[in-house]
């Protein structure tokens, strides 16, 4: 019977457990990578636990989010996390070298291996045969620290791929193709695997755009084979060396399958405001645009920009479009410099950013208010964009030449252009000099700490009963970006929780803090998929310093619950969903034994003192999960068992 | 007897008065630029004016401040100056295209004309020979209007330059040192012109970085003849049929005269926090730094850039500086990119940021605490790069690109390098895909204005008597960074000014707006050069939606002046200087039979009500400014006489 390329990874970096569907187990993290959004708290974690070298092979500290810097905090934060970087013999990666997540498929990825990232989107990873998980920040330090995580095994998802794709259809329209399909919430639980004929003609890039957006579905991670194109890729980033073959066996045993036709697809579009609300461009109205943004983790790639370029060149970015293009990496930028394609983007009109996240994660580029904006990025929900009654349109870099030069959202293959064909260069720039390496003698070195670089919230070991009200009662698909925003007025404050607290579900209500803070602690009611989108435990912390003890809801976002068990905070679940419609906010409710449920694994039982009834609470995690909780979290259970 | 090159264009342009020092005249204005900072308001006022069609030859429309666009406010900025240039006949320049004065000496400024822009450094357009002056927004808005500008006419200072710079000397050494023997001071009430044979060797783009920095002198502006390299210029911008001849008359009389020896000119810096507090870097003890900045309308040239490129090409910024670099032009960028510049600059580890002020007015890069930034910008007035505690020298792009490699102030002249040499290409890129010209039919055009574009505060009309209280007190050489300031998180709310008025006086006392609503009006008396720096209006019409009526100053910086004359807030100076001691906060004082006074040009007594003293104040100013105080502004000057 064969096995899944991602139990081959899973089984060769096994530490204890058994590798079977919902069995916790503990596995060899060969990388991590952290950016500085998440990062400062990393490192500020990593710090706490008081260690002397890492344990994984590799990791690397990029600053791709706060580039902007429109006060002194992002470059302090920089500046600690360049510091300990050194400290801990981390690479250092400068702002302005590009996206973590490109420049880690360019220069350290490695087929076979486990990633460990802390960034929802660190399965673009998977685009080179490897495992890439996003994880909590506090996870991603204690994998630096331990070189081991914990994870249950999730299941295996079978997508295979027959055919290929029609021209001026990519990458970008197979995975918004297989989100119409799956829904936000149908990679819940699993890892998606790739496999079949199709998968040949997909290049190292256009795979990590599919796998990169594996997030958008919820999948622990997405996975591709490792094949000839990756050595392909690899040999002309100069790194032969780091290249292994890992496919499945042959006959491979998969918990779902899921067939796709490449000839079927046509380019699409994830319309305002969910990744998943897709449809086929050409079945939607003529929009105008305002604006459009190309670049993102997601399409960022030589090829992705080279294309766009191409379509562009010697025309004329409409008048009422502000085009603009942010490069995956420094290298990207310098070879489209030189091979004279940024030459053709420039006179065409487009606006030339940084490399770095830029716009796709509200990083500048607000468009104007009510605006129609096409992003070849990966998510579109309400005001991340910064413009809190913009529509988001989430589209391939075709898409989005043509419909820059046309100023309404255009189906590419409708346009009457020639199709752009752009071949790969023999070898790609492998410039270094924005990364700075760890010195050999790092004896003494020391991490600096700006003034807005504020303490790590913690959390007080778990009480059996508590009497409290609901704070708050939110419908379902709750994002992080809901609980905490992220823009960016509020980036430079990841390092300062009580001033990001004043946000804290800052899209659906007003003052959250204020209330929270009067109530002296209490529980928030969630729907379905509660806490979906980025990876950021901020979305936990904050809740935490505000004496958030639960959420209660009909389903959990996995990082999210994940995050919410690292601070302490209970995740807990309705047995009966129905049961959700029953409480209402400001009522009071109370929950008894609850150490002793978890210990046990019982359900729990909920009694809301103020409508007077009783329903039953379901805890679905660990032996593990039970610990941290019952300690208050993962930094005081580190802490107790150090 | 010969007369000056200022002399000649103010002549040629004269449609009233007598042209002689002191005396008001009224001039023909051919061109106007705005940018978007100032430009939303000066486009309100314009609204305000109902007319349909602009008088002058040319009026250009730049975005190049507000690029950033952290939330919909930008955007919507953008937006209503597209359409309110669409609709009076305005060329507009999209965001990317660069920065508003080197594309009007690329693609605008004619020799012998008169600019009036809403931006300080309009007086950078003298580098082409033309009289480009600052002016309140307003004005700018009046120009547009009625085709003319009434100033003072100024004195004319003659700058003779002889010999020749040494290698790795430049034209941003040549004006830090007018700056040392001048100080901030030494060009208020002048036009600065500049002739002798040292002026021959000066590029066009040189005489620019030149003229830019008399605004940092208090200068109306500077100029320099238009000669051969003006009519190089011009032709390689293939704009040959833009040039003319202008130069002052043999024996032109002028009212001072320098003269300055280029050969002794060594590389120089402007130290913390003023541009006049100028040594030799050889001079300077070895300052370890953390960031250097590289653009602005100082320099930002092809030249410029080029010299910058060359100097890195094949070598590593040091790991511990973060050098960014942001171009004056999309022409430039696009020329750098072709000739492989661009990419010397990326593979050294440089940051490349869009074309646009940026950093220079603190949009974004704000570098760490306490940093040492090195900026080959105008100004470097304490906090205004975004970090309170940083220290920004200002320097000449070569001693920046010398600095980025050695990670200290280096004097690049004892750096050891081949110094750089950079021709001019043949042709320069002339693309025009960022511009929108306006359309031949505008009628029934209408203006879009977002929500967070608020209307116009309107003063009222000169009360005789006013027993007022002193809201504040400062010392001298206050910016109008002190007074509004001016960074990334305020420049969204340039039309919102209740919003700003939160800010002002911001980084002299906190929340001088409370104080100011509580009094429910009152004044301010300042140092000597009271409100230099920027143009910015937002100095004098956030006093006046704070009830500010007077401010009594030992010297006002000359645009800030009239600022305050065009909001009706009365600028006043102390006869004797040293009564500035007498006064305190919170004194209660009167002023009598202002009306009187200002017509009939006679001193004003001002009564020290709570110190039980009397003095005497002096107002300067013309027959006009009178009429404008006594409206109670401007623009209630202009409603009054339509």
């Amino acid at each position: 019977m064969g096995k899944s390329l991602t139990y081959k990874i899973l089984e060769n970096n096994l530490i204890s457990g058994e590798l079977k569907p919902g069995s916790e187990i503990t596995v060899k993290v060969n990388q991590t990578l952290t950016q500085d959004s998440t990062g400062t708290m990393v490192y500020l974690q990593l710090e706490a636990m008081n260690i002397k070298d890492i344990k994984t092979d590799l990791s690397v500290a990029y600053i791709d989010h706060n580039t902007l810097q429109a006060g002194f905090e992002n470059a302090d934060d920089h500046e600690f996390i360049k510091s300990a970087a050194a400290k801990y013999g981390i690479i250092y990666s400068k702002p302005g070298n590009g996206i973590c997540h490109q420049l880690h498929l360019e220069r350290f990825g490695k087929p076979g291996t486990i990633l460990l990232g802390s960034d929802s989107h660190t399965p673009t990873a998977g685009g080179l045969g490897m495992i890439g998980i996003g994880a909590g920040g506090l996870d991603v330090a204690a994998a630096m620290a331990t070189g081991t995580y914990t994870l249950k095994v999730p299941k295996v998802l079978n997508i295979e791929l027959h055919g290929k794709l029609k021209t001026w259809v990519s990458a970008k329209d197979v995975i918004l193709y297989i989100l119409k399909k799956l829904t936000v919430k149908g990679g819940v639980g699993y890892i998606i695997e790739y496999s079949g004929e199709g998968v040949v003609d997909l290049s190292l890039t256009d795979r990590a755009t599919i796998t990169n957006m594996g997030a958008e579905l919820g999948a622990t991670t997405s996975i591709f084979p490792s094949d000839e194109n990756t050595l392909d890729f690899l040999t002309r980033q100069e790194r032969t060396k780091d290249y292994e073959g890992w496919i499945a066996d042959e006959g491979a045993i998969y918990d779902k399958k899921l067939v796709i036709d490449l000839d079927k697809i046509t380019p699409m579009a994830a319309m305002p405001h969910s990744p998943d609300n897709v449809a086929a461009v050409k079945d939607i109205e003529k929009i105008k645009v305002d604006q459009i943004a190309i670049g993102s983790c997601t399409n960022s790639s030589y090829t992705d920009l080279m294309k766009v370029a191409a379509i562009l060149k010697g025309k004329r970015v409409h008048p009422d479009v502000s085009l603009v293009i942010s490069p995956g990496s420094s290298n990207i930028l310098k070879m489209m410099s030189d091979e004279g394609a940024l030459g053709d983007l420039i006179s065409a009109g487009a606006r030339i950013l940084e490399a770095s996240c830029g716009p796709c994660i509200g990083m500048g580029q607000a468009p104007k208010s009510k605006a129609i904006s096409l992003r070849t990025f990966n998510r579109n929900f309400k005001g991340r964009c910064g413009t809190k009654d913009a529509d988001v349109y989430i589209i391939s870099p075709e898409t989005a030449a043509v419909s820059a030069l046309t100023g309404y959202l255009t189906d590419p293959s409708e346009c009457g252009l020639d199709f752009p064909k752009v071949a790969l260069p023999d070898k790609f720039a492998v410039y270094e000099n924005y990364f700075i390496y760890p010195p050999k003698d790092r004896e003494g070195l020391e991490v600096v700490m700006g003034p807005n670089i504020k303490p790590f919230p913690l959390n007080e070991p778990l009480i059996d009963t508590m009497e409290i009200p609901i704070l708050l009662k939110t419908k379902d698909n709750v994002t992080t970006d809901d609980i905490m925003p992220s823009n960016a007025k509020l980036l430079p404050f990841r390092s300062n929780i009580p001033e990001l607290s004043k946000y804290c579900f800052g899209t659906l209500v007003d003052d959250f803090h204020v209330k929270a803070k009067a109530a002296d602690g209490g529980i928030v009611i969630g729907g379905d998929n509660y806490g979906q989108g980025s990876s950021r435990e901020h979305a936990a912390l904050v809740p935490l310093y505000l004496g958030i003890k639960a959420v209660i809801a009909k389903s959990f976002a996995r990082i999210h619950k994940a995050n919410l068990i690292n601070s302490g905070i209970l995740p807990l679940v309705f047995k009966n969903i129905s049961d959700y419609e029953k409480f209402d906010e400001t009522d009071v409710i109370v929950l008894n034994g609850l150490i002793n449920s978890l210990d046990c694994g019982k359900e729990i039982e909920i009694l809301n003192k103020t409508k007077s009834f009783s329903c039953t609470l379901t805890f679905d995690g660990s032996k593990r999960d039970v610990e941290l909780l019952k300690s208050g979290g993962y930094l005081n259970y580190v802490k107790n068992n150090k």
